[in-house]
Parts: C-alpha cells; sequence; structure tokens
C-alpha cells in the first residue's frame, strides 16, 4: 500500500523519529523521510526503514517523488493535512487519494507489552508527580490563586524542565471544578476548599493521564478517599468514586466500549446525577493523549487486551462543584488493570 | 463576500474573541460564530458583530447553515483547514470555494496605531523579563544545563504563570547556538561562555520576540556590546551588529521587503560570512508570532507605515557558535523604530 504522513505521532510509531517538519512517504518497497536541515543529524541516526532526504521544502519534495514514481494510487490521514499542502503534493490531481481518518490511530489501538511498561513508566512517575504538588500545595499552596497553584504544579510536573507534559494540567478550585476543562482563574485555594487536579507527564514520548479531587485540609494528599463537610459533594464524590472503581473491576475484554461507558454512566444516573455527567467515560492514550479507543455511549468498539484507555466519570454542578476521579488502565488477560 | 474563518488570530482579529474550537461563518450580513458549550460565557459576552451559537459540533453546523443559506461561492484560507473538516463543510460539493491562502494575515499587515501601542508594551515587558533573566542566570545560573536555564527563563518570562510565552525560548550555550532553533541539551554554562537568548511575551494576545548574545561572565547583562576573547567570534558579533543597525537605520517605507534584507545580508556576505546567515532577516510580528511582511531576499512586499517585523541577522558556524541580535521595529513615518 502506498502511503503518506505527516503526524509526528504517526511518524514516531512507523520509524522511530519524528520532528515538527517531516513527511514519510511509503510508495511500493521504498520510503523516504523528507525533513529540513534543522533536524538532518538526528533524523540520520534514529529513523529506521526509510531513506532521510533534507531538504529545504518537504511538501515540494514529496509532491516531485511522487510525481516521479507515476503512482496511481495513495492513502493519507485527512485529519493530518491542511487543504494547502495536500493540494501542493498532487496539483495536477493524476493521483486517487484514498482518505483514510484515524489511520495512524487505528494501527496504534493495541499497544504491545513493551508500549505498556513505558506507559506504566509514565503512570508512575504522574503519580509520583501529584505526591510532590500535595506537598507543595500543603506547604505554600493555600492563599494563592489557581495560576500561581497551576504554575507550581507545572514545575513540579516538568521536573524543571527534564520532562514533558502530557497536556497543560487543570488545577481547579471549588466551583471552578464544574468546568471540566477549566482554565486557571484568579480564585484563591483556601483551607477547606475543594481542589481538582488533572495532569500528565511523558515518559520516552508516552503520556500519563490522571485526576483526583480532594477537600485541601492543612496537610492534603491526592489520595482516593475524601471526606467533604458538604453532604451533597461528599454524596457526588461517593458516587463518583463508586463509577470510577465499577468500571475498572467489571470491563472485561471482548465488551464494547460503550458498555464500559456504561458501567460508570449507569451507576450516576441511578443515584440522579445523570444529567451532570457531561463526557464520556474515557479515551485512549498512548504516544497521543487522546486515542483509541473512546469509551462513549456511542463508542462500538471491542475492548481487547492490550488497550489502553482512562476511566474517568465525573458530576459537574455548574456554580458550585465539580468532581472527576481518573486512572489510565491496560487491559491485560481480559481485565483493566490501573497503570 | 462571503467568508468562513476558523484560526484563533484571525478570529480574535475579526470580532474580538476566540477559542480553541470556534468557527466565523459570514454570508452576506448575517454573521454566525460557532463554539461549543465549554465557551459559551466568555463567547456571549465578548464576540462583536456575530450571533454567538453554541452546539456541540461546530463544523456540522456550520455546514447546516451554508447549506440553508444556498449560497453559490465563499472564501476560505485552505492553510486554516484539515481536509478531513472542509470536506465535511460541503460533502455534496454545491460550493464554487475559492481560496485564498494567508487571507487574514493580509488584513493584519499593517498595524493601526493602538495595536502598534500594544506590541510597544509587549515589547518592553520582554525587554524587562531580559533584564530580570540576565540577574536570575549572573546569581544561579552557572553550572546549570539549557534545560534548567531555559525553565529558570520560562518561568521569569511567564511571570509565575501570569503572562503567556509568544513562543517556546530558545537558550544555547556556545556550539549549540549554532542550531538557529536549539532546544535545550544537557551541556552546561560556563563563566565567559557564549550564551544565546531568543524570546518573546505577549501582551493582550499580541507578540514581543527579541534575541540576544552575549558572553555570560560573573554578573551579566543582555546588552548589545560585548566583548569576546575568541577574535573570531568578536568579528563575526560585530558584523551581526553593524547588520543589524544598518538594516535598522536604513530601512525606509517604500522600499521592498527584500531590499531591507539585503542592507543586513550585503555586509554580512562583504565580512565572509554570508554562507552561514542562514535565515531571512526578519519576519512580521502580530497577534502571531510569524506574520507578514516576511524580510527576506525574495520578498517583493512593499514595507509601508505600519507595519511590524523582526530584524534578526545571524551568523552561525556549525560546531563553533553562533550570533543573532534581534530587535522588533514598526514602521512609523518612513523609518524603523525599535519597540
Amino acid at each position: 500500500m502506498n502511503l503518506i504522513l505527516r503526524d509526528e505521532s504517526a511518524l514516531y510509531y512507523t520509524c522511530g523519529y519524528s520532528c515538527d517538519n517531516a513527511i514519510l512517504l511509503r510508495l511500493g518497497r521504498d520510503a523516504w523521510f523528507f525533513t529540513d536541515g534543522r533536524y538532518a543529524i538526528e533524523a540520520k541516526a534514529q529513523v529506521r526503514g526509510a531513506e532521510v532526504v533534507i531538504v529545504p521544502d518537504i511538501v515540494a519534495s514529496a509532491a516531485r517523488r511522487l510525481k516521479k514514481s507515476g503512482v496511481k494510487r495513495c492513502t493519507y490521514d485527512p485529519k493530518e493535512w491542511d487543504c494547502h499542502r495536500f493540494g501542493r503534493l498532487d496539483p495536477r490531481n493524476k493521483i486517487r487519494w484514498v482518505a483514510k481518518p484515524d489511520y495512524s490511530h487505528k494501527q496504534r489501538i493495541i499497544k504491545s507489552p513493551e508500549e505498556i511498561e513505558l506507559l506504566r513508566k509514565a503512570s508512575r512517575q504522574g503519580a509520583n508527580a501529584f505526591e510532590k504538588i500535595a506537598k507543595a500545595f500543603s506547604r505554600e499552596g493555600f492563599g494563592r490563586d489557581e495560576r500561581a497553584l497551576h504554575f507550581l504544579a507545572e514545575r513540579i510536573l516538568r521536573k524543571e524542565g527534564k520532562r514533558a507534559l502530557s497536556f497543560d494540567p487543570i488545577v481547579a478550585v471549588g466551583p471552578n471544578a464544574a468546568k471540566p476543562h477549566a482554565q486557571p482563574t484568579d480564585r484563591t485555594l483556601h483551607k477547606g476548599d475543594l481542589l481538582l487536579l488533572d495532569a500528565g507527564v511523558k515518559y520516552r514520548r508516552y503520556c500519563s493521564d490522571r485526576t483526583r479531587t480532594v477537600r485541601a485540609v492543612r496537610s492534603f494528599d491526592f489520595g482516593i478517599e475524601q471526606r467533604f463537610k458538604s453532604r451533597k459533594i461528599q454524596r457526588a464524590y461517593d458516587t463518583v468514586l463508586k463509577a470510577h472503581d465499577r468500571a475498572i473491576a467489571k470491563a472485561r475484554s471482548g465488551m464494547k466500549a460503550r458498555e464500559i461507558d456504561a458501567l460508570a454512566r449507569e451507576l450516576i444516573e441511578k443515584a440522579g446525577f445523570g444529567e451532570y455527567f457531561v463526557h464520556s467515560t474515557g479515551h485512549g492514550v498512548g504516544l497521543d493523549i487522546h486515542e483509541m479507543p473512546y469509551i462513549s455511549t456511542r463508542s462500538k468498539t471491542r475492548i481487547e487486551d492490550g488497550m489502553v484507555f482512562t476511566v474517568e466519570p465525573g458530576i459537574y454542578i455548574p456554580g458550585e462543584f465539580g468532581i472527576r476521579i481518573e486512572d489510565t488502565v491496560a487491559m491485560i488477560r481480559g481485565r483493566a488493570e490501573v497503570l
């Protein structure tokens, strides 16, 4: 199959190296990795299974190679290409382009044992960072606003610049936690406040993802057992925790993704919070923070051993509070194992 | 003219608000700003000149609106759209799409006096951060590696999380400065080393951009007068500084952009370093860090009052050192004024 790839994770998965300006073109048995001079040294040392071609304009070079080869068909992922660059690849419309959305994500949906080890390592480093953040917040977090807390958390997650993040962490206090993608504001953390932290780090490019919601008292950790003063918050918290635990305990290889979503969702609905669980139960995690399988109400994906995804039910009551508890699991011997 | 926009800076420029999931559609006299529920409150308060439509799938909603309107022609920027989303806008190919690459960048090439004030403010904040970074590096930078220095610089630039960056800053020591887009490594800063810092901050979304190359001695600043021990480095430094000063002093409205590039390049070529000046002399700066006009050997853009761009000649000798000196200038009353 002739194939052209551009996405960084897709390239890294396919040939062991990527950078922010590269194209992999595979035509029959030949393959070329086009990049520019800034990446020449690394690309030549690390790219596997393709000839490295250093050029100023990678799209023009790939287009010339396509034209010269005379290929009639080529597969691409339409999510990887902007219309401008894609138009330059084949300006005279000589090729029958086969659009395969999510081509690389589909290839990567089952993780190898080696990949699961990397994801496990990332998760451990992420969990360690949560412990350090709890200590730092206990010591110097009270009286500071979300922006400062976010910055402090990021500093610890990034290990003073030595580590990459899976995504921009979410640090939300009290009612701000009701926004699933809260941006840090000038709201200050006081003792007794509800605090939500959603963060992940990368280990050798593989992502971790984890969320904890806690009552921030004098000296706290991000443990999963939490006591809130408000009965309503406590009831919501206990519901989310049960939904999280149930989905993990009962998930099995062979189920459809939507059945795993239902394991969590049914419990939240029964408790009367159904309308406040406004997102899906989880998403795959790998080289990208959002991958397949999607654990949503509509997903018919059959869950298999080797899939890695988050379980992250939540309850969000606008203007009041938000709760989410998230772990990343790997399907191993038919069951979900928390990484 | 019917128009559809997606890029964040394009949306912000056009209607005063943007977020990472929005589409602006203007059909005749009507305009709609499609976004999802996460941004409902901010969008309704801030969007000017368009009706805010909150929907889960913005592409599907824009497609329905296009279909309902029955328009025959619509302008778009093919750089803003991936092939997948663009294909969903008009699945039955009813519309004649007019591709205008860089549509919004072209609109934004002349800055208003108000925009120049915002850019000036950003530049001042950026320059202040350089001073603070010099102090921090003098105090605690020696013996630390580029990754740690990068993190420290970023912390100061971001003002502990209160400020956004124009781009990921470049901190390079000695031979690493020879890579124009150096990534931080584990190379350690010692007294007397050459140190390059390229960084910018945002003020109300407008970017600053600045580079200094210095000899890092016990207590140093990022001043433009520098003394290096090596005669070769000094000669290269003096050449870059002269090229930088000459381009700024002699730039005039009415020139072509390539003539401004030549003002710097000729001087570097005459000094025998021509082959080591591997990029163009500058780029426009505004809501995006890279905008029009591009100050390159090939650009025929006519420079006009109100344009804002960088002047950043450099000399990069692989394995030895790299030097770049960069300021951002605005064309005001025919001349280049450093912001």
